[in-house]
């Protein structure tokens, strides 16, 4: 019902949808901006000319052509000039990397993490180390916009107040707080749920970049999921949608961590998965030597990644039901258990789905691997600069 | 990633903003579309003038206000002269109606529709004779710019073939060329899922008109979801989303009409009511029945409104995790299905809803009543004009 732009407002707008070409993209001629954006040169030029100005992009000539007539220059996103800073709390590690425009990871540090019980302080105190360090050895010239952080569990985007995150026992943890009093950086930070973000970021540029419909599945300890329906992220009323791995599939199964029963992660999560196989170990190895093991014969450990695999393919019929997706993609340990059980997966999603539902989905991997909850949290911290270049504060 | 709006775009985007305020809102003053758009005063006017001189609202002096100063005039929709066809396809009944800017029922009409096997071409007839008496009954300088149908059914947005509506028999019936043969009239006719025109006529003036995030049920033989997410309807890539009735809540359940088994509308759908009450009858009489006799005392009644009601809460649930909505609304028959177990819904939300996703969460019954479907098909009919005024054809 909102009334349309003002001029000044379209030129912001403008300005972030070329911004947002080249950062997407990479590098591109005027004429290919021209030809994206669908406004003239002369618009095209002072558009460049004004985020040139500010330092967001540069433009040059391209290298030979072998064309002839004026060759159409070549705009690039300043990538080592303008970043953010992304943090990664997972289950098993904390990662952190200064992201420059465009995507690209200037620098990046991990460690890991001790599973159980954990204060935010013990989470925060190395991931402020390592903005730090990486502070030291930024350029003179660098200017950061902001900070992105992808939390495994329930997040108030608001302020960053970690509603649920069972796996290290938070319950209403101020994370997004003690971050800002611990990285005394003068930037905006931004948290979300690590699905979400993934899902950002492999709708942004990874396996999901030409689908509008997406369901992103994370899955380690318990299943996450970041849903993006008609191009556009499903956060909900407090941002807490997408909670895919609290569907209850099996109303006979067991507690799950919640305090409900026979949610889907207790029949597709690690736990779930290393319970069949008969086996201990915990994480990425402790599933990969049950996929290994399925690989190599054994007969129960092929039973077990079957029995989990149906399970995996029974949900997804029922979120594809509800979301008609293009595109579904398998993350985390999902996607070791998914390439181990895709017959089983693929065939309980023809038994469960609707043929309408199902019938152009294209099951995926991730293409961005683990980092995809890194790069989204680095997608998330340059939104605004996306949504009005000039108002984020990046001039020289 | 598309550039800002044109001027005239801009214009266009204005008058649109305008008109739909009038049309959800009713009769305006120029202050207070002034306040409601953000725009000045003289573009109000200019605004008000375009629309009215192709006829689409009128402006007058308001009656006595009492104040000093210059009145503000008042913009009305000409809701008399601009209409569009709705149409409803239910399980039990045809409805037809047109429907004036503004949503305004000018006229309407009704038959009962028999269940089981039925070809589209029986279904068809009944309505163009409706349309054709409506027609004649019109005003000569009535105009009439979309025809909008709610279907029981997955429709394919882009032609109207029905996909899949089982109540019916159908599978890839051609219901809008059928319709369009019929029907004789030079309009557009568009088809949606009866669950998401639903939704959408709630969201528009209904009982989630302050949502942004809705989950609309409908209950009869089958169950239909419609899912507002951000204030967009969840359509998903053929426009088959929503399709909760077949999200699998029993994996040990009955075979469902779609061919999978332990779908939610094998536990909630009229037939599981009456099943656990142990009774005959169909429709909505016959759930009446068994919710009258349980509030009498009638325990096997009572036991099968607690056991139907349970399952509605756990399903509720699952889509409360999903989506984190503010509003659920319960239509059709799982209205009174609701009013007559809240407790039980509520008490399993609890149970098995995570209290963030739930903790904001309103259960409510729909404000249009059983003619939700028919005014979202005319909301659906309306969207053209109201994208671009100028271009729908409303000339006088």
């Amino acid at each position: 019902m909102r009334a349309g732009p003002s001029q000044e407002e379209i030129r912001r707008q403008n300005l972030g949808a070329l911004l947002r070409q080249v950062h997407v993209r990479g590098a591109l001629s005027r004429a290919e901006l021209t030809m994206a954006l669908g406004l003239n040169r002369s618009t095209i030029g002072a558009l460049t000319a004004d985020l040139t100005s500010v330092g967001l992009v540069s433009e040059e000539l391209p290298r030979e052509t072998g064309r002839a007539g004026r060759p159409s220059l070549v705009v690039r996103p300043q990538s080592e000039r303008v970043f953010v800073y992304a943090l990664s709390i997972g289950v098993d590690r904390l990662t952190a990397a200064r992201i420059g425009l465009g995507g690209v990871v200037l620098d990046r540090r991990e460690t890991v993490r001790a599973r159980g019980e954990l204060p935010p302080a013990a989470v925060v105190a190395p991931l402020a180390e390592f903005v730090r360090q990486m502070q030291r050895a930024s350029p003179p010239d660098a200017c950061s916009i902001g900070c992105g952080v992808a939390v495994c569990g329930m997040v108030r985007r608001a302020d960053g107040m970690v509603r649920l995150g069972p796996h290290a026992d938070w319950a209403d943890a101020p994370l997004g707080s003690a971050l800002a009093e611990v990285l005394n950086v003068d930037l905006p930070i931004m948290l979300g749920n690590a699905a979400d973000l993934a899902a950002l970021a492999e709708h942004t540029r990874g396996a999901a970049i030409d689908s509008d419909n997406v369901v992103y599945l994370h899955g380690d300890v318990g299943i996450g999921g970041g849903i993006i329906a008609g191009g556009r992220p499903v956060a909900g009323h407090g941002g807490y949608g997408g909670e895919v791995g609290h569907m209850v599939v099996n109303p006979n199964g067991r507690p799950c961590l919640c305090g409900s029963r026979g949610c889907w992660e207790t029949e597709i999560g690690e736990h779930a998965l290393l319970r069949a196989a008969n086996r201990d170990g915990t994480g990425r190895d402790g599933i990969l030597a049950v996929v290994d093991a399925a690989a190599r014969g054994d007969a129960v450990a092929q039973a077990a990644v079957r029995q989990v695999g149906d399970w995996l393919g029974f949900g997804v019929a029922n979120l594809v039901n509800i979301f008609n997706p293009e595109t579904v993609v398998f993350g985390g340990t999902l996607r070791d258990v998914y390439l181990a059980s895709a017959a089983q997966v693929r065939s309980r999603i023809n038994r469960n789905g609707l043929p309408a539902c199902r019938e152009h989905v294209r099951l995926r991997t991730p293409e961005l691997g683990d980092d995809a909850p890194l790069l989204g949290a680095a997608e998330l911290a340059f939104q605004r600069l996306l949504a009005d270049p000039l108002d984020a504060g990046t001039a020289a």
